[in-house]
């Protein structure tokens, strides 16, 4: 069940049994072919299939993360890191004025990491908060599944072609990853990664896919049991 | 047609033949009645709605803003003033920097109007951007439609009412608006407004509704045109 | 009764029997043919006015706004939105450290009205905290003075023109309020106003100045009652 | 000549002959018996007297410093030293945009120094800008003067007993001077101050005082040949 | 060669020949039974290792990172995440100002991670800037070495204990690494680890740490030839 | 004894018995002949000494401080003053939390002054926190030592010429003081004073050094009994 769907009341009768709520960072930048927002919509997509097992609330998305080095790509929008963990702070602090108590962050982005330390500076000083943190791409169980497969889950590349996250036919075969020496900036990364995908294949078999996503749920249900 | 659907290829090609974009800066905060995310949903709307005649394109809503008064309503999510005129920024910048120079900005609550002082600030440093501010329920065009119909716009009241922000049923009936002295606190603004709506008949027909709908399109067409 | 003509005995001693202050917030930008800073006489004028009524006391003014788009007027000074803002808490929470729980703002320019949502936060997290925000032009008995007479409140217009914001004759007659689509910057601002003036008559009668001072006055006093 | 005395007009004419501003650094805080602004009264007046002899204009003051230490005393206002450096770097950048190259801050308050790193830091970016600083109790000229007549120049003591900073009758005699070890807190240093002068006379002859103004005034006209 | 070794001179000399640097961002934070300072010495080591096989100068290090977790063991010094970034910032900015061109960030500490994110801003906006990170026990040759010997790499375990980091004798044996599921923040990190190791042996012989030391060497000569 | 020598198990015996810290605020920058480090050098050794005979711990030194005014000679590292008073809260706030309680900060650069108002800031918020500060070169005791001596204390001249800063052999005989009206930015700086000593014997004899470091060590155990 997502916020959009619910009024004030509605919360605070949920807070009445509950005190969980699933946050979701994500980031509006490029994907190759790929929708701009992928990586709102997939960790979107595992909060509201772990909401309809387990009832727990889903809060509005954060639509924008951290991707300095994509913004020579049309259509990213960055935030400053600095802005990114003020917004993050400000969400954990507006959520546990009124009650709630265990969040569970589901970040979609690799920029967005430096949140866990904002996370752990705010549970410090706010009594009671316990906040777990799940980036789908590199738990285990995901990674594992991309292992039995004999695949290497990479930024727009088949780990992220869910049907979701479509806007057009993808390329078929496989891209040769680039490589590179440092942390380039957007102009490098453009030059270096041209059509966005940081190479391997564009896309596999849903059945793979589906596989993916229930192993990320799985460890979500987990979590959520905190 | 909303960055969601594209990728950052179709963004390219649309900035060889337009640079105008719609931001949409919404707020996740109490609506009495309605939807958490009503200040969301209602620009979102009308940016859909205006994209559809125009082609221009929509960015993804930044879904929180400034509301530190509705702080007790659970499901309120306030981002600090700072915070917020920080993420305006980091959108505006972002989006600037690969070519988009006419910029609307819709804003769907009266919290987020400081971002008129940011965007001020920005226009001075960056060179032929141009930014149309847009809140649709202070129009003129859009009050008048109020005032024919003997109503007043308030917030959470009938003003808000779309079909599409509502999450239950309505009270029948009219509110008394309460009135206060000051600028009362989080604390204080939930004993005054008690169920969140600031006064006046929870909802009107749908025929005055759609009437509200297209004045503020109109306008919004009005303003695209730059 | 100024904190200029006082020492902190003198405030110690109020305290004990009262602990309302008024607080200025005054911007320095241009005015067309008026002086730089009517945005702090104008408010000080009226504090000093409320302060003789009622013996409360009143704080230096905060000499400096918001206000970006005047930039190319000389002597505008403008803070950055979020210096203002620091500056409005640091103000407030010296004297709430010492005693004072009622404080009215008197706001002297539009760009300044986003202390509102500072102050509101501030009022969350300080006890017993009570504000009220008062913009003097925007207030409904003030624009009825103006309605009354068929005359349009504008920057730097007539509106503005009391004998204390004086600084040279004022040209006779009328101007056209120019229009303009969007948020014009520092640049196009000059070139859209010239004089500075926002259009209409540049002077009226002092009797009507003198209504629209006094209605003033009665609302500040209404508020000090609180 | 101050910009409170001028509309925007006359600034434009003057800085076709002209460049040169005087920024005024004050505080609102406690001076013993002394007004409470006394840190703005006496860098305004020697601003004043200043501009008499050079027509340099004189911009409004700064009421606030920073003065953390005197928050125990009803009516002094500080701001935090990161607000206080970011409003003189704001009124340096808004005049310096328009034209003004060669600016002299007068401080009236230590807890303002730290002021110097910032202006450096903008002279570092702002080309041609010239930034001279004067603290006129620091200055060798007024230490001789007080050395001459065998006095100790001290917060809140003689040295500010100026005919214009004096809200009421002074002590006769002498205070000795306390001392303390480390830094003293707000509280701590209520404790050790008292009546919150530094120690020493309160008062001596006109005559002298006169003479610390000129001395002070020669050194600023000193400066105002950059 | 340290720059603690040189004046200014000796910069501007090696700047006509070279433009690189080490920069060494280190942390202040309980490691076990090892020295407070581990992540300042390793990277520090390695970086006076470099130095001399290649000439490259080395910044003094940053002591301080982001470790709020540990914050309950006592000798802990953590910065904010927003510190720690803009000291990165400033420091970048300062040798970029004079001429260095390529910077090679040793980092020492996982919480400083986030500088990844700030210094591609940087790289970004500083025309010609080479920014490359190094945190050397997630390099893969350091890793490789870990995995020959069966070990398992944790914070504070064997990993981190070179001589030169030892400041007393270490247990023998291994320590079970506990798991914990969420973000704990600084007391349930206290509790979940005790003695502050993660697990694993506490030391190993110090051929492997010759090893592991000479991997992440040949790494960063690697990375310096940029 | 330093940080670096101990594990934090260490520190929390200690912790049982004193609850003083030493904290040394340095600054890597030019300093003419001498070392890059010289205003950490010298701190740290005036720590040292003073542990040495008193047992309290010393921590690591922050390496970088405010010298915006030398980023035009190669080497010198100048964290902006907002980062730099950032920095010390953390370090401050670090150590308060787990028991220290007296803090002596050693500062070695005059730009680091402004720590002075951060804080007492600090020390109005953090129940029984007592901070004394030192400037070395300012103190009483250091000054009469050059007086005696007939000496002027000058940035980078004899004064700071210790034999643990000396990084090469120093110039014979004396430089004349360069004189200079206002605050010189960078670029000025370099042209006033070109090597970068601010005038003055480049050297004196180890004799009178030795004083010099006395006398500053017989102040700061006079402050650590506190």
């Amino acid at each position: 069940m997502r916020l959009d769907e619910l009024n004030w009341m509605d919360v605070e009768g949920y807070l009445k049994r509950d005190d969980r709520l699933i946050l979701v960072l994500g980031s509006t930048e490029q994907h190759g072919y790929l929708s701009l927002t992928s990586d709102v919509k997939i960790p979107l997509a595992l909060a509201d299939a772990s909401s309809q097992k387990t009832g727990v609330l889903v809060a509005p998305p954060l639509n924008f993360g951290v991707a300095p080095y994509f913004l020579t790509y049309p259509g990213t929008i960055s935030l400053r890191l600095s802005t990114f963990l003020d917004a993050v702070e400000d969400i954990v602090r507006s959520v546990y004025g009124y009650g709630f108590r265990r969040l569970l962050v589901l970040n979609g982005h690799g920029g967005n990491d430096p949140a866990r330390g904002r996370l752990t500076e705010l549970a410090n000083v706010l009594p009671d908060l316990n906040v777990s943190f799940y980036a789908w791409w590199t738990a285990h169980s995901v990674v594992d599944v991309a292992l039995q497969h004999n695949l290497k889950p990479n930024h727009a590349n088949w780990l992220e072609a869910f049907a979701f996250t479509r806007v057009c036919d993808l390329p078929k075969g496989e891209k040769v990853s680039p490589s590179y020496k440092g942390l380039p900036n957007a102009a490098q990364t453009r030059q270096l990664y041209g059509d966005g995908s940081f190479g391997g294949p564009y896309a596999v078999s849903p059945a793979i896919m589906d596989e993916l996503f229930a192993a990320a749920l799985k460890d979500i249900l987990f979590l959520l049991d905190f």
